[in-house]
């Protein structure tokens, strides 16, 4: 069993009857939505469902699960999502899928926030992978222009076409290449700032806790309240 | 002649031939717009124009103006568009014809930015005209319960058919009845880093004057640099 699916099982195990669950997105996340419908199914569990992208809500409801509306309910007790990278704050970079701004509507709304990953996406400082932000369509030449320039090495998301991809919310995905970020705060203030950025890949103070498959089980890291 | 078009005929001069030009949204813009449109066809300037909304573009089209995506233009020289509130900082509130996401990203390119408006705009603290934010429609309901209970009396902006009104970028409007803003810059930040909102109608160190029709001619307000 690889990696990736034993962190998806073993998450589902924090599923409990009755409650309100956020699915996230990407081949981590679609484990745990396999394992938590095979639940579902066989445990006769009465479990709402909500989602962080329309793929993710296609594979659910093809295992069978009902996936509702944000608008319909109260809050999310437990969402469950992998991550891209993080860091020894259990801060992370995320939407190496393209799901970030649902991702993080969802993990806004959640209680409880848990990330399944493998030992892979466990650094020292966020950014080797390249951070993704998600930016209006409108004047969004300009924007990229503007991140050339800060030094920033951007570079257009692109769907199967070699177009530029369009998110589930109709925006642009550019990537910074930045190899490494020195002051996280500092980068997603200045991001929340800039006019025509809809919201970026830097997931801070969210995640609860992570779960880590490696070759001989599964880590477990929580968030130190400060 | 009333107020508006007073002041929309005197920020055309600024104008001058070869210049690329914004073109703000709202009744005041209109003014703007049509006697900007009457230069370039009476002096046969060439002006390249970018626009801040689907209806000023087809207002300065159906003039015979030619309006450029904004990716084809290296900047803007002059942006002229009205404000629904300004103060003795030259900051202000924008949005109230549905247009601040593009109407801000436009400002954030020009060069100069010039407000027009009449004198009832002209306000000690700003506050009393409903701050437009505008925001994703997934999780919209949300973001909506969180401004109730910080007591910031939202209601949804809505269309003609009382339904919720769709901006040109796809997303809702949420207008915030503060009544008065104490901190501008804090609020500003605060709806910056909240996930869910694309952008809101504070325009804080944008303007660059203003221009304002009275009783007894136009009274013209310069950003004091600091």
């Amino acid at each position: 069993m690889n990696f990736k699916n034993k962190v998806g099982i073993e998450a589902a195990k924090f599923v409990k009857d009755g409650m309100v669950v956020g699915l996230g997105t990407g081949s981590t996340a679609a484990f745990f939505i396999k394992e938590l419908a095979r639940r579902v199914r066989e445990e006769a569990l009465t479990i709402k469902a909500v989602t962080t992208s329309l793929a993710s809500a296609e594979l659910a409801e093809s295992l069978g699960m009902l996936i509702l509306p944000l608008e319909e309910i109260d809050s999310i007790d437990l969402t469950v999502d992998g991550a891209d990278e993080f860091d020894p704050d259990l801060d992370g970079i995320k939407g190496g899928g393209g799901a970030l701004l649902m991702e993080k509507i969802v993990a806004s709304l959640s209680k409880d926030y848990l990330w399944i990953v493998d030992k892979s996406k466990k650094v020292d400082q966020l950014g080797r992978f390249p951070l993704p932000v998600e930016v209006i369509q409108f004047g969004a030449e300009h924007l990229y222009k503007k991140f050339e320039e800060k030094g920033y090495q951007p570079s257009w998301r692109l769907n199967g076409e070699a177009e530029k991809l369009i998110t589930d919310q109709k925006h642009f995905i550019i990537d910074l290449h930045l190899q490494e970020i020195k002051d996280k705060q500092a980068l997603a203030l200045e991001l929340d700032e800039t006019v025509g950025v809809v919201e970026h890949g830097l997931f801070i103070n969210m995640a609860k806790s992570v779960l880590v498959a490696t070759e001989t089980g599964i880590d477990t890291y929580k968030r130190k309240d400060k």
